[in-house]
């Protein structure tokens, strides 16, 4: 077998069997096949797409890549969720305590920061003590007893496609559906998952803009999990805004505990509850979705997911009594206002223009080995439909760097990624359409 | 500027600037852009090609990459042909002089063979003496002395075409008309041609397989050459066969010599009067292309073109003797008749599987730095269109080793490159067609 003659086959649009595609990412992950044929496949793909099944055989053979967690020790259907990415996505601490508490295993993976997006490792880190490194015997161990553990991705993960997306970011070549989808894909499969939630971000703030191109991303991964037998949900969301109000590692901790107490904003509360209730019934805990759905909001409700919550930190070693006293969790040293200049509704937040301030005020990274604050971050008060007089507060800086010109940057950029309008503007829909094996359910 | 943007421009089928073309090609000779960027970005061109203009700009910059010749010093227009790759080709020894005795000045690089094609500059070392390395004086010294001078390409020249070119060797880039076409002329540019006559082999043999990628690969080398001033003509050329009847270095000399002598195959004799004529009318001695093939005729059947051929190899310190004496060239110690196994007519003679096999018995290279030996070669007895008898001789292998199953080997190689048929085959046409800034014409 020769690389040219496959990159001939994808840029011909013949589809490439099994044996093609691993010889590729096989040769690709030890280094004998280099970058420059890659990177020519890699465009090959994006003009010509893959095949369903092409596209799990690339999903299967950058699983294999690397490392591959064993969870089969642990009892029942572990069901992963994963997010497309977004800003002041808090989902992960919420669910994981929310879905274990229902009695589906979460055995969970996590990554960091990076950019404009934050990671539920470092939010984690927020909380005093806790560990985000376990051995692999801890971890099982913690899920088979207490049913959650989160840690740090460890070990040599589907390196193919850490190789692979690097290459892809440098050659014009992000922007395709079956390389997005089985990037996504390889990582849940490598980690051991059995059963998958997808969020797939839609808007001007997410990684797919539009409607259509979503609904085709969550088609292309609710295919592949077909294809390799993990049944695999998607849930098409607004990222028209950031979801809930918190920006910032501590800030969405604190935010998470009062989700979890029934105070959290709206808009997570009911994503966590959908996302949630299809976790629980993928999960086998309930034989319908309303079923499900009972059960998660119940859960919410009577404090269950808190206590599992309390429990998951104290199990990792992290100061449980933050599920009570929030205000325990880091605080930054100044809490500078950011003000209306004059009345309007807020109709479009650019959220990734929000992460990216964040990141500026130590929230967030710039490059992998930059060093974060904790406890710095953006606090929305006013979100899309919200009407703001002037002069009021539209969102509250936690800084630990008071420095004129820097808070002034801070400040401009914050209140630059508000759009207003004068008149009413209606909440922007949160939940836009579920794509199962069974089809797509416009909502 | 940045690379992966322009990238993206290309591979959503926008045109690059004239800047982000150059940028591309400095940054990549300089080693600035890695391949893996260059890879990519030949893919998208593949895909969404390439407007005149861009393709025009991409031949300059190429040609720009690296040393340039100087042909200002020689009067007149400086005329250069160049042939898209054959077997058998042994025309620039006969239209050298040919067009330098119609005073049109020969201001010749020339390169060696690699895998199953010849070079000029090997079959000019089977000439006893002869010096293919002139210095820069010399050479255009020569030139302007004799009116004619051939040379192995020296110095650095289109550095930025030869890493492309094998790049796109290895990521199934070849087959682009705007890249392939911007090789060519890129090449013929740096050499300091005023204008260019192409011989586009289409066929079986040739790179270009079918007649209508040929005028396509044709059309866009004759816009490049409007596009940067410099007029080009190309001849679009039969290579369902090999072109006369040697292959092989002292056989081509030998088959040359024979040619400017009068006594030369049909087709050769052919091909070589529609090539020059067109070479004399751009180079401005003919005012039409009619009065230009009657020179050439002239000057071709009166001896004028062999006597400029013994001036040329005497200049370069060749045994000029040749001329008269072609018999005193390097002669294999076998000859060996390849014999037909029974009656039939050549349909088709694999020009491809010829060129192999004469690399295989020592005529040509493997790789760049293998020896070759200049006497061996084959000879082809019968042509397309010929019928041969059983036991008749339709090749003749020219060997310096008679190993009983290397010669049978290469018989077997040589036989099987005939197609034989029964019944009348008609003699291949040789030239489908002219094309110029004015159009086609198909003959």
């Amino acid at each position: 077998m020769r690389t040219v003659d496959i990159i001939q086959k994808k840029r011909d649009a013949q589809p490439l069997t099994t044996e093609e595609i691993d010889f590729i990412i096989e040769g690709y992950t030890s280094g004998a096949i280099p970058d420059y044929q890659l990177s020519a496949w890699a465009m090959a793909v994006y003009f010509n797409g893959m095949t369903a099944k092409e596209t799990a055989d690339l999903t299967m053979a950058m699983a294999r890549s690397g490392d591959q967690a064993d969870l089969s020790s642990i009892p029942g259907i572990k069901v992963d969720k994963h997010s497309t990415g977004g800003v002041g996505d808090t989902t992960t601490l919420i669910l994981a305590p929310l879905v274990a508490a229902a009695g589906v295993p979460v055995a969970k993976m996590s990554g960091r920061g990076l950019g404009h997006t934050g990671g539920t490792i470092d939010k984690l880190e927020s909380i005093e003590g806790f560990q985000v490194e376990l051995t692999k015997q801890q971890f099982l161990r913690q899920v088979q007893e207490i049913g959650v553990a989160v840690i740090g991705q460890s070990g040599n993960m589907t390196p193919a496609d850490k190789k692979l997306y690097g290459l892809r970011d440098v050659t014009a070549t992000v922007e395709s559906i079956p390389l997005i989808a089985s990037s996504i894909m390889s990582k849940k499969l490598a980690s051991g998952a059995d059963a998958i939630v997808l969020d797939v971000k839609t808007g001007n703030g997410a990684f797919m803009k539009s409607l259509d191109d979503s609904i085709k991303l969550a088609q292309a991964m609710v295919e592949i999990g077909e294809q390799v037998g993990r049944e695999t949900i998607a849930v098409i969301t607004n990222m028209e805004e950031p979801l809930g109000e918190a920006i910032g590692n501590a800030l969405e901790v604190r935010e998470a505990i009062e989700t979890l107490q029934g105070k959290g904003p709206a808009d997570l509360t009911e994503l966590c509850l959908v996302l949630g209730a299809h976790m629980v019934q993928l999960g086998g805990k309930a034989a319908s979705y309303e079923q499900a759905r009972a059960i998660v909001s119940e859960l919410l409700h009577d404090g269950s997911a808190l206590a599992k919550l309390k429990q998951l930190i104290g199990a990792q070693g992290g100061d449980a009594g933050i599920t009570e006293h929030p205000e325990l969790l880091a605080t930054a040293a100044y809490q500078v206002p950011v003000l209306a200049e004059e009345e309007g509704t807020v109709s479009q937040i650019d959220a990734e223009a929000l992460g990216v301030t964040a990141m500026l005020l130590g929230a967030g990274r710039a490059t992998k080995d930059d060093p974060i604050d904790l406890a710095v971050g953006i606090v929305l008060r006013k979100k899309v439909g919200d009407t703001a007089q002037a002069g009021e507060t539209i969102a509250e800086l936690h800084m630990n760097n008071n420095e004129p010109m820097f808070t002034e940057d801070i400040t401009q950029r914050t209140r630059s990624a508000f759009t207003f309008v004068q008149g009413e503007v209606a909440k922007p829909t949160l939940i836009y359409a579920i794509v199962t094996k069974q089809g797509i359910t416009k909502l």
